[in-house]
């Protein structure tokens, strides 16, 4: 099914279109030889972009459309009226099974939205998420959901373990994902209702996971989990934090290195440590937000990306396809909801 | 006054009780040589831990009791059974006026309940919150609340913005601090109604503080604001998240500067500029959790803090007691009283 590798990707979103997502998309190649692309979007400003790129030229078809999502469109306006734009086109792609993943830069409540009423929520599916990458010591881990909804019943947690647990199947090799539950503390007290329950849930029922229990803020940098599972408020608040963080003590090395003329030259001698540091906390690795959930893979790659950026959020969509992804969701999904519904049976 | 500057301490609290909790308050005393302590405990082993520190000797009362409030007790049996505790006679000592503040490394959950029955909120709080003191790259801002509570309504985040304030007031010593309001989003659209609502009455109001609306994650180590405002789940995820960070990111900095001859001797080289990013980073400097929205302070020290970081949870609560906070707060809080009034009033 050569599908399988075709990447649907919407050339005009996020801050730079084109000239972005086109050697975006040829560094992602290198990595991906056997990719294949869909590009929505501008045509001539794409097929001049592409004159850059031959090898992507190559493995590349354009589809015109000269209608854009605009950065500040609201959701509900870009849903009732995105049809024909490249946001919707490339979700559509995914949807018709030309493409088993679409990439955008865009508004991301807009894909959000569109990419729901598209691609439909996965049966047993009520709130679709968004799990982002997040590095740890020893390698990454997912969290979700960073901000796809507010607020989150136990259900919906209990979800997202499954969601994530899939993801981390697909981008990790592992096959029972250790899942743990982000909460205030680590005692079975502690938390409101929806993470008391959700834990209880998780507990008692043999899923293909390892359940950890409760996670606290502060290990999810640690490795302590593959798969961290949060509600959407308290979520996006985690991982902009951690963002910021990172960049507060980048800030704080460059003060302490410039701050007399022995660690100017100190620095300078150990710039091959200050190199790796710098790759190894560069954010441009973990760039992709995920939306999971539906019956397809969609991914919002950050609007102010540079083309290395993208091209690590076009690797996470073509690691997903290239998975079978979707198709182990939809029977995990499956598997639980005869679960629930023997326990309702027999309670 | 003289108690003004006199500082409960529980000396049993947190992992190492006197043998931390002692050279904590000599050093603090090195910092604040006004200040005068009353200590709760063991007397036999707070007597041997003085006899060390002759200067703090002179400016201390010790006050004897043999009950400890277990670290893994819980709240409401704290609350029921601890009456007598070292922690508990510190508390006691704030609501007689003998001692402006308290201090403890003791289990959370305990200081809080007792605080809260042996202080009492002050008049209009129904939820007193814990503030944390948290660096940024210009200086350092407040962040409530961090887990006294979890769920938040408009009512408490307001709350939570006169409280903040109170505090920035009486240790960054301006008059109209700025107050952010944490959410995932820029817009107006974006939040739950908690958030929505209070940001629309803080907005609308003319409150001694300069509020600057919405803030995202990333933006709270950028000094944006010197209060910023959050329920009290996703304050303490965001805490505990931003202090993981930083450590993960201490260790990256370690790995690559041992990861060649070259990274080490340059490493070696600019170990002054590493010496000031350490204390910079060295969460020790920000030690103490603030519960504030009671008539009295109490600061909760990290329960595994060495000297250096009690000492620094102790400064905290000679500056906040030194500049009267109490008696500002109340008179903050009735004028804020009087406004809502006025409002449903007219309305």
């Amino acid at each position: 099914m050569p599908s399988q590798r075709t990447i649907a990707l919407d050339a005009m979103g996020g801050d730079f279109g084109p000239s972005v997502v086109i050697p975006g998309a040829a560094l992602s190649l290198e990595r991906q030889p056997n990719a294949d692309f869909i590009l929505f979007g501008n045509e001539t400003r794409i097929r001049e972009a592409l004159g850059a790129h031959p090898a992507l030229a190559k493995r590349t078809r354009v589809v015109h459309t000269d209608f854009v999502i605009a950065s500040d469109e609201k959701p509900s306006q870009a849903m009732r009226r995105g049809k024909g734009s490249s946001m919707w086109l490339a979700l559509e792609a995914v949807k018709n099974g030309e493409a088993a993943a679409a990439v955008s830069g865009g508004n991301t409540g807009a894909l959000m939205a569109m990419a729901k009423l598209i691609l439909r929520p996965l049966t047993g599916i009520e709130r679709p998420a968004i799990a982002a990458l997040w590095p740890t010591v020893t390698a990454e881990c997912i969290v979700l959901d960073v901000g796809a909804n507010i607020g989150a019943t136990a259900q919906h947690l209990t979800d997202f373990a499954i969601l994530g647990a899939g993801m981390a199947r697909a981008l990790f090799h592992v096959e029972r994902p250790a899942v743990g539950l982000l909460n205030v503390g680590s005692e079975e007290i502690k938390g409101n209702e929806a993470v008391k329950e959700a834990h209880a849930w998780l507990k008692d029922h043999d899923l293909p996971i390892t359940y950890k229990g409760f996670v606290e803020g502060d290990e999810i940098g640690h490795g302590v989990a593959d798969v961290i599972v949060v509600e959407g408020f308290a979520g996006n608040i985690a991982l902009k934090t951690a963002e910021g963080t990172a960049k507060q003590v980048r800030r704080y090395i460059k003060d302490a290195m410039g701050s007399s003329l022995l660690s100017r030259a100190g620095a300078m001698l150990a710039r091959g440590g200050f190199m790796a540091l710098n790759e190894r906390m560069d954010p441009r690795r973990m760039n992709g937000g995920t939306f999971l959930g539906l019956n397809g893979i969609a991914i919002k790659s950050h609007g102010g990306s540079d083309a290395v950026g993208f091209a690590s959020a076009i690797d996470l969509a073509y690691e997903m396809a290239d998975s079978g992804l979707i198709a182990r969701l939809t029977s995990d999904l499956a598997a639980c909801q005869t679960m629930t519904a023997g326990k309702a049976a027999s309670g």
